[in-house]
């Protein structure tokens, strides 16, 4: 069942991995099918090298579980919360990349200070608030879902793809899991630039809004003029 | 004579040399059979890239050599400690790995600041105290266990699976010799998120105790969640 | 047609790969013959994968095409005016690569504080100024070249064989292609090596003056005596 | 001529490369055979990946050419130096490796901050003072290497195998080429992990010295215990 959709998913779990992005198990990737409401994800706690298209499980946005043997990942709510809240989005990854994680644990936004950033985010990288007590101990995983969501009240998540947990870590999203596993990527390049840059020079605050603009419109929306022509 | 557990052994040396914690010969694992009460332990001083099963020392817990032609790690006597103090551990692994040794030379415990520490540390990374000058001449290995150990007095080893010994590198252990090197392996990025937290935010302290237990919980315990119920 | 500069410059682009300064698309090389007056550029946003000699396009010093099929790196017009101001260069190269990028965020010019520095650049490496929201509006690729060659009033390109773009990223050059990447992948270890040494010593000035210019001229002008002597 | 020392030079220059210590060309190893009073020293300025003991040159302790085609490296005079004051000494080797050039950078000497240090540098790593403008005029890496001389005064170079050269980079020695060539990797992370712990805890003095003669003493001298017995 899904089986095109189960490699796409299989490869971007795999991709995270091999560009040093995630430690044993620490993260996972999913992605949906938007025409029958499925979600494929990776499951719980299972060694990326054993890791099969077949052991992927498929489940319905209630979290039900419709095909598979195996625990889906624990982080599934949060998935589950994206996609509902985020139409736009066949992706979902999550990481605990170094420099990425480093700025969610500092519980600062990732302030776009160049134009690798504005290329991909049209502003700071957002960040979480925390959950209250109940929210963690009730029903951790979905709130989290909530609180990123909440977060992007008035934020276009095409235009930002991806989000800092506080004190946990980056969820990143795009039109498939591939290109969610490309913004992970992105993502932890960006927090480490500007790591370096803020320590370099304490008093930036970012990119003229001019130039921000310019960067990301060159790559996004209609007037785009990077890369080759769509065919 | 335990040929299992010197490859188990074995394969915990090299592994942490395979995950770059290891510089030359900076480092020794070991195992612990505790019905005969022997213990496995690489050799002192031997390149990582000749040792074989059968070059391994095999112990009795006073130190005394019971197998093998080749003088065992100098850190004996400091794991020796650690087994008769921490009876549920069954391997130890040391390693002078670059950002844990950091805040080992820098005399400052690693603050929990984020889930990826509190999904294996239930708190602080703990560091021990300086010894003292006798203590330093008098049996400096055997000494460093018993800082160890007096540092854990009201910790539970399970739930903290490592430590800085002050002004050297950390010590970590595990049901096993492979858990102690994965639990390595996983300060060490800690310790580097850790890092990098703390120079983009002076002002951190520390992760709410309701999710920092949340996390270690969901992973640990009667109650854990993450990953796939044991067959 | 230029079918060896073709492959230099296919090779300059694969080397500022391999050495790990470029992340996806994130780069672009370009070599000119200057007894045609016709550029070769990398095919904007085509991975480096798939880059083949024959995908490179070849435009005149107006960025008419001259054979291809693909669009042009959109940094054509950055490229082109380099090459009309600085008559000695053959090839240029432009990279985010993270430390050199790090400091063109932070704003900061890099100071000369080794002889690591010295032995290529005669001085600090210059960083452009901000350009005006007209300029980025209306031709903002040409508009960063005449910004860069401003910035080189009184500067010898040959002496200073890169910039940082404020905001943006490094662009470097040398008599061909395959030296603009080599001149990349040195202004990256020497960002980095400044930057550990301003975070370990926040008071540097820079070299005193007599050994940057013994190290400059050691390896070039008429009195070098650094390497072979020519055959 | 001098075949195995021949052998034994192009290993340790080649070893410096694949530790990820030198950039292109930027660091040079030579070995010296102290019946003859001759030095096999790489030649300046080729790439490593070309280079065959055959390549290697040899000269005198005066720098006369006794065999070799090519070039000595422009360092010669320096390691001519340290061959004349330090009769103990049969290799030396020189890089620009990132940690260890940026405390050279910061005009640092780096503390004795913990045991991975004491295990091989018997205190702070010395750095040497600037040389005058007539020193480096005159004739600057003979001058180098006096200003080096000059600053071991007192110090034993086989209890401190190395040094920081002010405003330029690391040069160690060692019994031969080998042994010098692991002491710039040692160097290298002993100067990385000492840049993270003072970046953490700017107040470090140094490791107590009953610490750090223990651990040094461990190693190195009559009561070593670390490692095999010799044969």
């Amino acid at each position: 069942m899904l089986n095109p959709l189960r490699e796409a998913v299989l490869e971007a779990n795999l991709e995270v991995v091999r560009r040093g992005l995630v430690l044993y198990t620490f993260g996972n990737a999913s992605g949906i099918d938007r025409s029958r409401g499925l979600i494929v994800i990776k499951p719980s706690g299972v060694p990326y090298e054993k890791l099969r298209a077949a052991d992927l499980v498929i489940t319905d946005l209630k979290g039900g579980m419709v095909e598979g043997v195996l625990r889906p990942s624990s982080d599934l709510p949060t998935h589950i919360e994206l996609y509902k809240a985020f139409p736009g989005i066949g992706g979902v990854v999550h990481t605990h990349s170094r420099f990425a994680t480093s700025w969610a644990q500092a519980g600062r936004e990732i302030p776009c200070l160049g134009t690798t950033h504005a290329d991909y985010f049209h502003g700071p990288v957002p960040v979480t608030e925390h959950l209250t007590a109940v929210e963690v101990e009730e029903a951790y995983e979905k709130a989290t879902g909530e609180a990123i969501v909440r977060r992007f009240t008035g934020l276009n998540p095409a235009a930002f793809p991806g989000v800092l947990v506080t004190g946990h870590a980056p969820f990143t999203w795009g039109k498939d899991a591939a290109q969610a596993a490309m913004h992970a990527v992105i993502l932890e390049e960006i927090a480490a630039i500007a790591y370096y840059s803020v320590t370099l020079n304490a008093e930036l605050t970012g990119l003229p809004a001019v130039v921000r603009d310019k960067h990301h419109l060159r790559k996004h929306g209609p007037k785009a003029y990077y890369g080759q022509p769509p065919r």
